[in-house]
């Protein structure tokens, strides 16, 4: 039996990612492979690690790419950071916080969770009397963009609420870095992992984190080694630390930091604040088409992600059929629901490079098309 | 500070992986990102199954690729198989055993080591011995092609000692797959992993991996969840299961897997016996010139690695500089010594697209005139 190349038709991707890729991105992947221990491979990670300090607003030197997908970066941040027996506050409001609760069990400690409705932004005041309630937890745990339902929480109060009891956070971040504010040193987030496939507009495989010197602190006091050796930061950092000898501790994906490093030199140079606001207004147009179609976003104003935008399937309408049509016809992808939505939603995104005009209105007309408008 | 694309320069990659990587696979990433759940990358992977059973000689339906390097793909074999409490022999003649053992100690299993010397292969006498004094273990463990010494094990009679004593084998075959034979039926291994980036010339950042019906069974009837949430086989196997819904796990790395692929397929095209023989051919051409140039290789003649050849570091000679200089001045990568050979030895590598004629020629006139011949 011979096997051929596969070839992939070019599709426009708007679900919950990955979104399109930046066709210099997909360019950087195929440039010449070096070896993860060369010079001028070291000096790109360098260059690397400022654009993600850039990206994450932070200054934290512990602020890299962890060589596998966001949910291995969610892994990374709970395993490093949290021992067996302590105490976590884990917020719920959607499929990601349910992945955290997961996380907190199979390393073997306590999770206290605060479920807020899915579809709504984790609920402020619920949090802050769980921890009143539980004085011992050590962390607060919470998805800032909920990528199952498309609400963006409060990161800040939350992170403030914390830092008053003397927590450490753990924020996931996958969806939202690059497509709304992050703020890492300002809010205070000690722990954040974010995914390469999203509003970075990167490929999918790679999971940017950064861990405050609160958070290195908590690691380097750790009374039992982290469970993961792949994922064990103290490791992983002897081969990211910008000075004297590396370290080998994996081999690096190689081409895939190119294409990071790719993205984000994209987003350097378009801007943080450009970039939030090109979501923004992209988002209010696809929203304004969508109304006018009659179709109706799940989450409420305020608590809308504009990157990830959940509409509910009008009743009688086939979901698998549409989407089936969506893509067959159009090239066109968009996102089912997940877990509580499933069948319910579909999920339109604008990510990143997604988040641009002809998306948009290509969507509402291909929308319009087969909904029969 | 503006930033710029990195533009690396063209290496010949010689060292231990990465490989010089096939410039169709390079093409093959940059092909455009389909939705990882998307009809026609499900068909894509169903044929890498097909394709990785082929490399694996396998017809194991749980062979797949993890979404990480190698290291994830040793994690995902131990976290998943050994339960806390349980014995492992595991074998050391190099790094990577000394990596299996952090492994074991990690997920709070019990080791046995059994120590054979760097740069030889495992002694099969001393794993009986350590057998028939463990009746209780549950599982071997070795190193088929350690890649820090460059010494190929006899993985065939390991595997016929651990059968006859009832045991699961977990073996590395990072450096050896699709360099030297891997017959994972025929020689009875029970869970197995690999890189992407050592003799299937792909880029780094993929780890295959396969599992027998034996090691499906032990997974399934474990007492105690899977450490990690990330690497849990029986949750991954629910993405990648050929028969109908897939279920949403994590995000597939969408173009590292269209390049394992293209890798395989360029594998399957030139046939397993004659990738084999290529690197066998590459290897007596690369030992003689070593060999007219005073070079001594350090693995003895039955035990070598074709496609790692661990080179003696003359005396007098300034190990640092003479890979500087091929770095520099000829764009050759050689690898360091690693471990107990670090400043010792070189590691060349012949792997996979590596292994050709005008690689060995360019590595020996650029040594002859560096080391002054």
């Amino acid at each position: 039996m011979p096997y051929q190349s596969f070839i992939p038709p070019r599709r426009t991707l708007m679900g919950p990612g990955p979104s399109d890729v930046y066709p210099n991105v997909l360019s950087a992947l195929s440039r010449p492979t070096l070896g993860h221990l060369d010079p001028l491979f070291i000096q790109m990670m360098d260059e690397l690690k400022a654009l993600l300090q850039y990206a994450f607003q932070t200054s934290n030197p512990m602020t890299l790419a962890i060589s596998a997908p966001g949910s291995a970066g969610m892994e990374a941040c709970f395993v490093n950071l949290v021992e067996p027996g302590e105490k976590v506050i884990v917020c719920r409001n959607g499929v990601f916080g349910g992945r955290m609760l997961e996380n907190v069990k199979r390393l073997g400690a306590e999770a206290v969770v605060v479920d807020s409705p899915w579809g709504r932004a984790v609920e402020v005041d619920k949090v802050a009397q769980a921890i009143k309630a539980h004085p011992d937890a050590k962390f607060l745990a919470f998805v800032h963009a909920e990528t199952s339902t498309g609400a963006l929480s409060d990161a800040k109060a939350l992170c403030a609420l914390a830092q008053a009891a003397g927590m450490l956070t753990i924020v996931d971040a996958v969806t939202s870095l690059g497509g709304v504010p992050v703020k890492v040193d300002e809010w205070g987030i000690d722990a954040i992992y974010s995914g390469s496939q999203k509003c970075l507009s990167c490929v999918p495989g790679l999971s940017p984190v950064s861990f405050s010197q609160k958070a290195v602190d908590k690691i380097k006091s750790r009374q039992t080694p982290v469970q993961s050796w792949f994922l064990d930061q103290s490791l992983v950092m002897g081969y990211w630390e910008g000075s004297g000898k590396r370290s080998y501790h994996h081999t690096a994906p190689v081409n895939a930091l190119y294409a990071l490093h790719e993205a984000l030199v994209q987003l350097h140079n378009e801007g943080l604040e450009q970039s939030w606001l090109r979501h923004s207004q992209m988002h209010e147009l696809l929203a304004g088409g969508l109304a006018k179609l009659g179709l109706e976003l799940i989450v409420p104003e305020g608590e809308r992600l504009p990157q990830l935008n959940t509409v509910r399937i009008p009743d009688g309408v086939d979901d698998g059929a549409v989407r089936a049509r969506l893509l067959n016809d159009y090239n066109l992808e968009i996102g089912a629901g997940l877990g509580d939505l499933a069948g319910k939603a579909w999920r339109i995104g604008l990510m990143g490079y997604g988040a641009r005009r002809e998306n948009v209105t290509l969507c509402l007309a291909a929308l319009a098309e087969v909904l029969g408008h």
